[in-house]
């Protein structure tokens, strides 16, 4: 029987390039450079809220490091060194520790990607809970922000919208998509692809940036609320799979469009005079990248459909604490 | 019904004055002093486990900051900053807020004693699970380590041992104490003190440092594997409240003082050199400090009782995942 320390030990320490002490002091150490500020951000992943106790260690691993990673995309961040704090139910950590030993694969596979440095965090006994926090740097005064769209930006997203919420949705079983459709929908709820590289192209191009966590409309929102300005997007325009089309017709499935979450696409605000360099980035990149709305003066989001008619929509994103 | 966002906005959003940004947007913006290393801990308090579901709230919001602080001070770092990681279960969150009021107070009022900044967080649903992580500042180079322990070091430890685990040991019936014997040590299981200024102090005096959470044997034992030295420690020299002093023949009381934890007091080491100026820290701080052995060449830790002869302790300190 493995103890803490072990747990530790096995899975969680590797060497650190990037920070000048890791995993196993009271603390970690790092040193910033002068002429960056540190971004800070932290996500909690909870069983039976945000996953299945069942599910895959492995995309549970990338995932509570993704989502991290796509809020150092939304403030246009480089992701540098992470902590993780592990509440983890006894049968999990004793099982002959393969759902460990996957777990870490998945997480360091990922932050291996990004040139991530796990160097510290804690491992206690209890409901699984997994808490990753992320320091990220980014030029002095170059963050993107949720308070700077002005009137007139253009409104963008990255990617497409609704895959997760649609996947969840099939397999809690209010809506039932055929295997190929959820086949397509799947990786975007279990192995989502934070935004990282577009975040750093934003910088000096984007007003403002979110990451669409909660949904379309509660992000959007945000950025709406502390930029204290109006929006008008077009329903039509916002990009979404093939698989998600095909229902459209439904409002669950407009409802996964507009207020699923789980997407981790970036939505952000430029002047229209940055067109052409964010289509421009959208090429080099390959990332899909729609204009969907104009920035107003005043306050409130409205959604338009083809017709030009408002759409109301009932659930405007993801509340943990809603009734 | 309070959503997640009215929970940040009323109860964890404050002013920050050291950070770029604080709560609020995807993450929160900090800018270090060039001159310094940050110092990064984090540290999870589970329900049933490290806390009764049941506790003041205010002080547990005491506790999960103050159980950081003293990574910090065992780094010998300034505490600057804060995230704060809430699992809450539903009726927590809606029993007209007054836990999470409180718990917010006990929270801010500790980290405004010590100038910490809460700068951001995440709040999700279910089993009640709160993971601080802190960030702290230390001149660069100068952090103590677990690693520094030379032979011939003093072995120190700061202020009385065994007080928490022996209130716990009540609490959970496995030893019954008077009244006055309780009271006496309660203080130091729920609103323990860290030693940040402690910590400060013994900057380029000890030659290492790590603070006792998981108890003396088991936190002694991290610098003695870290720094790969041996030690031997007298039983008599490690100081104790009066109240426990009482009971040091039963097994439990004596495991209490060497391996129960959740202590929060600093064990370093230093030179014999540093002598008379760490007996002017502790008059100058008003906190005792005991001088409890040596560090001696080899591997392990012999304790020794008042005879000389060698006390063998069965638990060595609290572990998550131990049988």
């Amino acid at each position: 029987m493995r103890s803490e320390f072990d747990i530790i030990r096995r899975h969680f320490t590797r060497p650190v390039n990037n920070a000048v002490l890791g995993v196993g002091d009271d603390g970690a150490l790092i040193a910033a450079a002068p002429d960056r500020e540190l971004v800070i951000a932290v996500d909690t992943l909870v069983a039976n809220q945000h996953f299945f106790e069942s599910s895959d260690p492995r995309k549970l691993g990338h995932k509570v490091l993704a989502v991290n990673l796509s809020d150092m995309a939304a403030m246009g961040a480089i992701p540098r060194w992470a902590t993780l704090a592990l509440t983890l139910p006894n049968y999990l950590a004793h099982k002959n520790e393969i759902w460990l030993k996957e777990f870490a694969e998945g997480f360091y596979t990922l932050a291996q990607d990004y040139q991530v440095e796990l160097i510290g965090g804690d491992t206690t006994q209890g409901p699984l809970n997994i808490t990753v926090q992320i320091i990220g740097e980014v030029e002095r005064g170059k963050a993107l922000l949720r308070s700077g769209a002005k009137v007139g930006d253009d409104i963008w997203i990255s990617g497409l919208l609704g895959d997760a919420a649609l996947a969840l949705a099939h397999e809690q079983r209010s809506f039932l998509l055929k295997p190929e459709e959820y086949n397509q929908c799947m990786p975007a709820l279990y192995t989502p692809v934070a935004r990282v590289e577009l975040g750093r192209r934003l910088i000096n191009i984007a007003n403002s940036a979110i990451d669409i966590s909660d949904g379309l409309i509660a992000d959007l929102g945000h950025i709406l609320e502390n930029s204290q300005v109006a929006a008008t997007i077009k329903f039509n325009d916002i990009a979404c799979s093939n698989s998600l089309k095909k229902y459209l017709r439904h409002p669950l499935a407009v409802n996964c469009l507009l207020a699923g979450g789980d997407d981790y696409e970036l939505c952000f605000t430029a002047s229209r005079s940055k067109r052409n360099k964010i289509q421009d980035i959208s090429l080099n990149l390959g990332i899909l990248l729609s204009r969907i709305g104009k920035v107003k003066p005043g306050k409130g989001l409205t959604i338009l459909d083809k017709e030009g008619k408002e759409i109301l929509v009932e659930k405007t994103g993801y509340d943990h604490f809603s009734a």
